[in-house]
């Protein structure tokens, strides 16, 4: 971890604590501790629906996929720009709730708080916070509010809000809202492009509050898409004078009880009166009651979010409401209940444990990264995963190559069924990246987008985006590695070998075989995943990324014409792919270029890398040097011999099997010039420099990138978290610590434990089976979990294991 | 010329004649009459102000150097990317004159049209129109128009309005207007950009008609510039039944005796009745009189534009109403004959004129582009010239290299004078372009903008605008030549040292000596002038003009040191000169590195461009082939090997001294690849084919460049003229045809004569020589017409001419 930064939260092992309320890191704060099960996405925010200004905070709730367009106006455009952008949309917030006790309105900044804490609750994904608040008038209350995004039921927020009047009795009034006059931060989350959404962008065409429930369905200005949601209330209260534990069932004294349509059962409920209001953009239900001194009353809020992407605009209300009433039929507890479970079976696979030194903060740092992982993924086959999850605007909610590079591999080892929904989500982009390779010039196949939410390119500078062309390469990765560790052939047969031949085909166009490269293939004019050093020729990770992507392309090819020669049959004529294709695609595979440079044994980024001024960071300003292009042309960072993030070295580590001692050298060359100004950088160099066995520094980047978000180091956590570099943390224990491949369906280990811990353990899935990893000082401990039998390799060691439960113990 | 196209116009020695009003050619047609001094430029409209839409005309007053500005916004903004646009502003317009014929008014599209004819008169420097008009009701009238924009008073622009009613007396009303409610056509004259001008930009000041006058003064919403234009009439009558030769004195029966301010001689006027009105955006003068059968009324109208620009806000209107004053004083036949004289001087020393086969549609071209560049050029110091000069909105009037490379070299031959003012301009943006150069990380000196009217870049693609750093080179280049062909030392002294030490240190920082390169001075990340090669390393044009521009400045420093230590002394020290500049300049200049393909013996266009894809132009459609950024994406085009134009063959034309055989490889390799899709190419091919001895290309090439814009080949004439191809075609002949070069101070010939030709001739000045050319089929006559003393060269042999009128004949 870096040693200039001090944790920001307590260590702890499982939660996140904020200990006191500060305006002035709220902002960052509400990044995080927000919640999101995939599908939507809520910032942690209060219940008191604070006025933070643009600098301060951001009201944020999202549901993946669901985006605004604008028209996108350029200085000069070029034939091909995306003439209309895509942004995740800030939606109406129901999470507004504000208590009055006898008038008094409970405010954190009036009054005086104490033992206040808020928990980010990983292990049960579940956020909580308590104070005790003496308002201005001196009385004095306890306040427990829980909040969680249900795993369960992907429409579902719910929370559960506990008022205790400590020293008084007299009103209590909760006033409940639905906040439609919202709108994105976009000039601060995202400064550097300059369009929409400004301003609020969802019309209301609905909007009402009736018994306890209030509801909105809205239509945003450009994209036509329409949003609805609604919120569900239920009050009860202690026994009187006896503890209740935990929420016991619903109740509700309502005015107008048909409308509830909530069957009211036998419990102690209070003396509620409710009403609603609504205006032109909110509705409020006011829920008021007598409040006993020592007696605890319970809100508990339902709240669900719904779209169009998932049904015909008029099921929207019927199914708002439908889901409401099974929420309500549920209740915070067993909703509370059903998250546990749900949060104890990804734990169960995915946690890592560490011990020693430094553990306690690294292990907190890896959980904290994995819980938000967890939390970004689209898990309907939909959506996908934006690069900040669904915890802020930044980046616009776009999705990158960082789900396919950095995150699916995590979900491919622990929960493949995200992972294949993930790849689902680019199955069915097909069309529009069939299209976007057309206006790229390529007659046949796909191109997907560089960042994206409706799988149309929205890139609006092209040497930054559409020029990537690496991201075909990085699904098709994803999907092999998919393929390798599940075995999952049906998925190759249904999907995967269509997506496989179709980014190939784009790689086969996009170069040629070069006279002048000794008939080598080149492709020319790119951009790597280094966007330092932009619109380059023979970019080696897009070449290395390419052949790979040809290669998978080809074997799908052949399994599939031996193994299922009917159905593949279909798709060869549904595609029009010809034998040709698959012998152009074998010589280009046979006679990719690589740019080498001889003396140094290495190789350069691309063919003009070495050619480039060297850097001379002494000439950069201390405050400039991790800006470059918010304060340096793009010329002048193009033009000097420098990286800003692992680029050639990535490919070396997802291709490791293809490399052996140039590894080292390329290693020291890259490690000279590479600034990390990337969050996706030190995690890949970590697990590379454990390959060579540079494990100090290895060691180093993994702390780095472990509590990189926790600690905001890069200070805009504010805009969301990088997905990427949390990923990145899990790979570098997984994949760098322990060593861990699977290449050419082959799963093998090179463990290794870093000197100041005793040891680590993590699972992984693998085909049918399930594989506990323990490493230690001298011997690294494997156990088949689940399944029957498994084979692996340990360094050099061929390893079996035939039966579940069984172990195999080899000393390192 | 090109045989596929038909001769737009007449083919005419001096002349350009439209023989009819046809609203489908008026677009192209306006821009073919377009008249300027340099100063005022003002398309070829109608004096009826026929309500054309965006498709089909625009009337088009500008002021060389007057722009409005709009924030640019992109879809991703870079550092450094200019954030306000420059745009040659439209400016109100007072040539409008309706004519009434006892209230008919007159129209060509209504009633007939007879003996229609329009004419530029090159030779004098006039616009004039003829035509007979018969009124719907019967009324036939004969009318003559005639306009001119003076080259003796740069604010002034004249108009002579002649009818004669023909075949009835009575009513003949003029009603001219101001009309200040206009705006640029950007979304048609500059598709490619997305920001304004749009709508009107100028906020009137002022606005007024009293007397015979009209008088606006606008500011413009962004820039803040302020314009000022006014108009003043007379009408004068022939004396009954005589004929008066042309127009005898002013003559007008104002209204409003005083604020006329004009004497009024003892000459015959009508009685005039005249009134004005004014609007919120216009302003109108009505002159009514009676007109008798047979008897011609003259309206004289002076036009006068101003801005503060040249003056303060506050003397814009007293200058407006001196400048009308003289101009009233002068009257349209002075001015008409002081524009005949200085047309005479720059015919006398400019013109070629040929004889042959072809010649007459040839020399008629020759002529038109003469015309036409003649008019474009800036001429006070403050303004350059645009791609399109004053003739309309392309390219947003902004100035490019074009003036150095292609337009400057005219001048410096034939008007050294407003070569002067050319370099002026630039020596005067010094300031704006070391602000840039510090943009684009420069510590020292000064980088121009690849587009500009203020001195700031206005480009917003950097790609294809400040990538194309040549812009430089190119300025260092044509200040260069300006000195060795006029000797002009105390230029060098006072203003040329300056910009060639300042572009030189530029140069000295962009690149390095790159270790894999031998330790050559490589240059990165550059676009040279070919725009389908964009980004690319060590493009061979940009070295090579880098370098020379060095070896100009290092020669600069060493001469003016040695020469005038005193005053370079003070000229090192405000611009903290180092002796170790020089050192380095002199390393770089003995170390450039330059491209060079070994197998084929040439220099390709940069380090990539061997390695890109070969261009198959069978896969493009035919109706897209000339239009590539339109219908394809830049990464498709920046992905081929093929050329846009004329690159590294311009550099070896520029410097043909530092090149030997090799440039009949380059030329043949070059020739392959080229796809000529840029009007600055084909003139520049046939200056080398010449050299090389590829007489029949040459002519090809030249014929193509000739007739270019007069045969209207690339279809967007409507949005002005293409100066730099216009330049071009002289280049052709003089550099070309005749193989003149002026390099290390040394004139040289290599003349050759068109094998269809009976003989061309030209002038050049050369130092305090006027020297005639003339070359025939076998020799070539030089005869120094003004100057006592000339030394040049034709082929090998060194010839000096020692007295004026001397003679040389040379055989060829």
């Amino acid at each position: 971890m870096r040693l200039d930064k001090k944790a920001i939260y307590p260590v702890q092992e499982w939660d996140i604590t904020e200990q006191s309320f500060e305006r002035e890191n709220n902002y960052r704060n509400e990044t995080t501790f927000s919640l999101s099960n995939g599908y939507i996405g809520t910032r942690g925010t209060f219940e008191e629906a604070y006025p933070f200004d643009i600098d301060t905070g951001l009201e944020g709730n999202f549901v993946n996929g669901f985006y605004e367009s604008e028209k996108i106006r350029y200085g000069e455009a070029n034939f091909g720009s995306p003439l209309f952008s895509q942004s995740l949309l800030n939606l109406p917030n129901l999470k507004e709730t504000r208590l009055y006790l006898d008038g008094e309105e409970f405010d954190m900044e009036q009054g005086t708080v104490e033992d206040y804490q808020r928990v980010l609750h990983m292990k049960e994904g579940i956020l909580s916070r308590e104070l005790v608040w003496h308002s201005p008038r001196g009385k004095k209350v306890k306040i427990k509010i829980k909040r969680l995004v249900s795993f369960e039921i992907k429409n579902i927020m719910a929370v559960c809000y506990e008022v205790t009047p400590v020293n008084f009795s007299g009103d209590i009034r909760f006033v409940s809202r639905l906040q439609a006059d919202v709108e994105n931060h976009t000039r601060k989350t995202n400064p550097i492009v300059d369009y929409g959404p400004f301003g609020r962008k969802l019309e209301p065409l609905q909007l009402f509050g009736g018994g306890n429930r209030l509801y909105y369905k809205g239509m945003t200005q450009n994209s036509r898409l329409v949003a609805a949601c609604g919120s569900s209330h239920r009050i009860f209260t202690e026994a009187s004078g006896v503890e209740v534990p935990g929420i016991e069932a619903p109740g509700v004294e309502a005015s107008d009880a048909e409308a509830l349509n909530v069957e009211i059962p036998d419990v102690e409920v209070p003396d509620v009166e409710a009403w609603t209001e609504s205006g032109e953009l909110d509705a409020a239900l006011t829920l008021q009651m007598s409040g006993c001194e020592g007696r605890k009353i319970v809100l508990e809020k339902m709240i669900c979010y719904t779209t169009s992407l998932d049904m015909r605009e008029d099921e929207l209300e019927g199914f708002v409401k439908k889901t409401l009433d099974t929420a309500d039929r549920l209740g915070y507890r067993e909703l509370e209940q059903a998250q546990k479970r749900y949060m104890q079976g990804f734990w169960d696979v995915a946690d890592i444990e560490i011990k020693g030194e430094d553990s306690r903060a690294l292990q907190q740092g890896i959980r904290f990264n994995l819980f938000h992982i967890l939390q970004s993924a689209g898990r309907d086959g939909r959506t996908g995963m934006g690069a900040k999850g669904l915890s802020g605007e930044g980046y616009e909610g776009h999705y990158f190559w960082d789900t396919e590079i950095y995150v699916l591999p995590v979900f491919v080892y622990t929960e493949p069924g995200v992972a294949r929904n993930l790849l689902d989500y680019r199955y069915h982009m097909l069309d529009q990246a069939r299209a976007r390779a057309r206006i790229l010039g390529h007659e046949k196949g796909a191109l997907y987008p560089w960042r994206t939410i409706n799988g149309e390119e929205a890139s609006t500078y092209y040497p930054l985006g559409t020029a990537q062309y690496h991201i075909n390469a990085d699904i098709a990765y994803a999907l092999s590695l998919y393929l390798q560790v599940t075995g999952d052939v049906e998925y190759l047969k249904e999907k995967g070998a269509e997506i496989l031949i179709e980014t190939a085909r784009v790689w086969a166009d996009v170069g040629h075989f070069a006279e002048n490269k000794g008939g080598k293939y080149c492709i020319c004019c790119v951009t790597g995943p280094d966007e330092y050093n932009v619109l380059v020729d023979n970019n080696f990770y897009t070449n290395l990324m390419a052949r790979e992507n040809l290669r998978d392309a080809a074997a799908a090819v052949r399994y599939l014409s031996e193994k299922d020669p009917e159905s593949f049959g279909e798709l060869k004529e549904r595609l029009a792919f010809s034998e040709d294709e698959l012998e152009l695609w074998e010589r280009i595979i046979e006679n990719m270029y690589f740019p080498y440079d001889e003396e140094r044994g290495v190789y350069p980024l691309d063919d003009g890398f070495m050619t480039r001024k060297p850097w001379d960071e002494s000439r950069i300003p201390e405050e400039k040097r991790a800006w470059l292009y918010e304060n340096y042309h793009p010329l002048f960072i193009m033009r000097h011999r420098m990286s800003k993030q692992a680029d050639a070295i990535l490919g070396m580590y997802l291709h490791s099997n293809l490399f052996g001692e140039e590894l080292r050298r390329n290693y020291d060359f890259y490690q000279e010039v590479t600034l990390h100004h990337s969050s996706l950088s030190t995690c890949i160099f970590g697990i590379v420099a454990c390959d060579i066995g540079y494990y100090d520094e290895a060691y180093r980047y993994f702390a780095e990138s472990a509590r990189m978000d926790l600690d905001d180091h890069h200070n805009n956590f504010y805009a969301g978290i990088h997905a990427a570099n949390m990923a990145g943390t899990w790979q570098a224990i997984v994949n760098g610590f322990a060593g861990v491949r699977c290449q050419n369906s082959k799963l093998r280990f090179k463990p290794w434990l870093p000197k100041s811990w005793e040891k680590y353990s993590f699972q992984l899935r693998y085909r049918d089976n399930l594989l506990r990893v323990k490493v230690t000082k001298d011997s690294a401990e494997f156990v088949l979990e689940e399944g029957e039998s498994i084979r692996f390799c340990v360094n050099k060691t061929e390893v079996s294991i035939d039966e579940k439960g069984g172990k195999h113990i080899e000393k390192i």
